[in-house]
């Protein structure tokens, strides 16, 4: 199955290795005169560079984007966006190591079976979470392409091991670290990083997802529905295992009564929705939940096996982060830009 | 968009409104030779209608379905399969009284919205419920290609309201009106049923969906990963508000040790990962939930507006069901079966 | 591969066997608000509709299309429509006689081996021209679609066997047995027509296309060309043996200087490239040509073999055409329509 | 329309303008295993180099196709495999001086219109010809993924101007400048060539495809026959005017009995279908012919208008092709194999 495109209308393609010549991502029905640069697109994956906290790992990847095609003078010219970033700081000794061993929690099991042992395995190749970087390029063309409509669109770490934000104080989500809207649940939420990671374990956490000024009308029937297409997009996140909506899982043990929202005066008396009904955007914030597993790698003991089937322990040491949930932010926030730039294609018809 | 089919090699499209002449189902990319019947069609069928309990609409749906092509002599031809329901109960004046108010937690306004006021209205058209009986008829083709795999697939609820299953009594589930493993937790939830229809209110609940002898290898890197299309096609169900898998949102507090499923003797000693890494089944059980919301008709008097923008008040009176979630067992099947039936379809070439 | 549709954004779907329950189309990405009648429909159907006279067979189908859904106060809703016809006059006896046989000149072969053995063999089953019938129909839906551009188009019979057309009368076409513009043309067709249907022989002919007024800009580089995708199109029409465009095959003999076409006073000077540059219409006529062989079924005896592999001699007996082109003709002019239906889809983005 | 990409499960997506940083092309859904290096792709894109005989431009490409993902230890791993091409001799000011005017035959006017203006201009940018390397790069994989099934496909130069091939000796095409199999007729050919050279014109040509050792079945029913999507890949090339297979315009003349093939002895006594029935392949050679229209670049006086819409008059100067039809040979090749490659995926499903 031809799996490594995703969209409709505006379609990305991603490509490369973890440790190979370089990875990339080529855009597919992006229309001519979007304004869009090289800086654009290597701002946005600026956020998604682990910037060497307690967090992240140490690795430094200049993660450097070049457009190669389809800009000229600043805008797209409705030719394919092609950009290119080179893996220049590829240690494949440190994975080396442990290429002979399935690496609890990983894809190594199922990226050996799948490929019959003949997938790049170095860094995880193809599965590493690098590829998501050529998510970020794409999501920023897709975010210039939208521009125009003036959505608001940001995502934000709610929650770390047990610690939940209670405030939100939208300003502190940029400069924050762990890209958290509560100065005091971050400080916690550091701390209990720090103790992971001396520790040599790593924890999960959890994203939320705000979109703002949606117009009403986004989402295909019966199967592109808007909910629909942003689970796949986000739950198709490496370490990505729920994903929910408006009051989310919540509305299992809720009535219809206090879960429908009731309107007066041309406008939605509350949100429990989510801002999605039929699978359409309502005009109302979309509101979008995704929990993030802890990173598989860690620097403790764990058994597994080898590739010939022999019983093994690991400690898979190399620089990895101790919790991967605030580079998930940028990749989440991508996803969504190229989900709705997919949408925002659809066109009405001639006549409308 | 194009946005009524879903599926790359095994597709299927879905046609027709609530109370027009007929819905359907065409299927494309079944192969030839699969042995199905429009009995298998109608049983499948019959898990998903009404039948007439607490829970559910009294409206009669005898939602017979009619295979029209691509079967000959019990097979498949190659050709593609058709199956048509046609809509023998529908009684538009129950519905017509409503059609000048946007029903609130319904897609009356974003249709209205989205196509101009164009939409047919009448008992919700496009956005009703019957259209997944289409997906249901689907369903049962797809698990008749995958008859030779030896799959073995169910969903059954294990919430409502508040209400949670302790017992898993899979011999219950089939003959359980509430498609509930647990009987004793089903007597609590057929009272909560009870008491939500005296006082004209629905209830949410949640579905569990297993999939076991799975083979090892299914799910497309790196976008049609297995959990990233389970979740597609799921939470495009009406009605479902959260999907995740495995430990889901629980791993939000976990720790990567206790996290990761660890291997000896080449078998996984946990599935906290819910048969999946990397997008592709590991060969355990795959598990997934569902968030299901409350039907959001109910006999409740609720503020709303008219599509001329008056304010008003309404009670949803009609033929509609109390607790949704039994019905969207069968559907969430179907979903899995038709999820699955794509990716085995995936060739892995000529020389392999 | 799923290959009953054609359209990436104006999707078609057809299914049914000649012989079978019905026959039927499914249009998906047909917008809200076009106007479209059943009548509509069945005027294009009746264009298709063996007319009884020498040329083609007596069997009567009376290939009433039902329209079932997507259209609702006589306009589409933006849902699918879906259309069906229903087989009347099968009369399978005529063709079971010779369901041992491999036809020559027809798919019995190619579907018989492609298939297993399992495909409906009645008629041609899923290969017989009349599901060609079914791309009539959803023509039309395309024609009504794109009525507000003004595009005129329609194509014509420029050949039967050796017999040219060398006379344009636009005004003949409609009311012409064979579709021709050539009156005296036309007069010699019928006398070569019958001579074949005395000697139980068919006979073959040529199709011209023309689309008039067309706006700049159809046509989609690298791919999807607008050349193309109408030799796509066409090319999939049973007994299309050739497609070219503009001069089309005599460019292979010309000069640059005699084909190119020049400018002046911001118009083209001639019209060679057949209104299509680097695949985008370029607003001048759109101009092409497509060869019909003669059906295959003719009153001789012809060497053939069993499925079981023995030799036999075989005569088709049976109520076909003589000479295939005059019903090719809208069929050709309903996936120009579709074609042309998709690419109007296109969107050229938000700021355009 | 995302029009870049070509194939349902053997997919390709070329990208990159004529004078833009690189040209390159991802595959996705090539399966893991198939043994193929960078040499390979660089010994087919050596077949379109010009080689500086008097056909074609004296511009040097080096059109060294570098491997920068996908493939791993000389096998593909199952992963996109993407080439690129460095733009290293582009001479920009050659082509810059024209960018005012529309080249006669050119796709500027269309471009530009299509466009907005805003597509990148230098040396035809993305309509380039150049752009077809990519498609040489990825019929390379193509081929190499489909080595086991044994096929034998070739393309040659049966046409130039009037002068046509009559011997055919398949030795003789691999070394031939003008990729012909008749080295009497080739030597008119360059004379004539040299005529078109000396006094500024150009001049076109007819290439025939075969495919030998087909196996029966390849083709999908009812859109994706395979005479109809080799007609799509093949008129999808820049300069191809027309497509016929088998007897192609040829059978608009024809009488049934002449035109079927019957069958003794389980094979075919002719093949006049070429290869193709009801859009299978039956097992005998594929034979397509595309008709090529002489280069639009000529060193003439032509008249042509200024994007502001003024008159004038222009000599495309520069370095150009006098002749294309050889180096659409290779093309043609490629769009064969890239064709075939999709339809080899097709999987008839789990239990044949």
């Amino acid at each position: 199955m031809c799996a490594n495109s995703i969209g409709k209308q505006f379609k990305i393609t991603t490509f490369g290795e973890s440790h190979g010549g370089a990875i990339g991502v080529v855009i597919d029905g992006c229309p001519a005169g979007v304004s869009v640069t090289e800086d654009d697109i290597n701002a946005a994956l600026e956020k998604r560079r682990p910037d060497g906290s307690v967090s992240s790992t140490p690795r430094r990847e200049p993660d450097r984007g070049y457009l190669i095609s389809g800009v000229f003078n600043g805008k797209t010219t409705g030719a394919p966006v092609t950009v290119i970033i080179k893996n220049e700081d590829a240690r494949s000794e440190d994975y080396e190591t442990v290429s002979e061993y399935f690496r609890p929690g990983h894809a190594d099991f199922t990226y050996h079976h799948k490929y019959g042992g003949l997938n790049d395995p170095r860094g995880g190749g193809r599965s590493s979470g690098r590829e998501t970087a050529c998510r970020v390029a794409a999501g920023a063309v897709a975010r210039a392409f939208l521009a125009p409509l003036k959505l608001d669109l940001f995502a934000h770490t709610v929650q770390i091991g047990s610690i939940k934000t209670t405030i939100f104080e939208r300003t502190a989500i940029e400069s924050s670290p762990l890209k958290c809207a509560d100065r005091a649940a971050e400080e916690s939420m550091l701390r209990l990083i720090d103790g992971c990671k001396d520790s040599g374990d790593s924890i999960g956490g959890m994203v939320e997802l705000q979109i703002l000024n949606v117009p009403v009308g986004l989402g295909e029937p019966v199967f592109d529905r808007l909910d629909a297409r942003l689970a796949y997009a986000i739950m198709g996140i490496p370490a990505v295992k729920g994903v929910d909506i408006g009051e989310g899982f919540a509305v299992a043990s809720a009535y219809g009564s206090e879960n429908n929202d009731q309107m007066s005066d041309n406008r939605f008396l509350s949100n429990h929705a989510g801002g999605i009904q039929g699978g359409i955007s309502n005009g109302q914030p979309v509101v979008l939940r995704a929990a993030v597993k802890p990173t598989p790698s860690i620097s403790k003991m764990q058994r597994t096996v080898t590739k010939n089937g022999e019983n093994a322990e690991v400690n898979v040491a190399g620089r990895y982060d101790v919790c991967i949930v605030p580079r998930i932010v940028p990749v989440i926030e991508a996803m969504a830009w190229i989900t709705l730039a997919d949408f925002v294609m659809t066109r009405p018809g001639p006549g409308l």
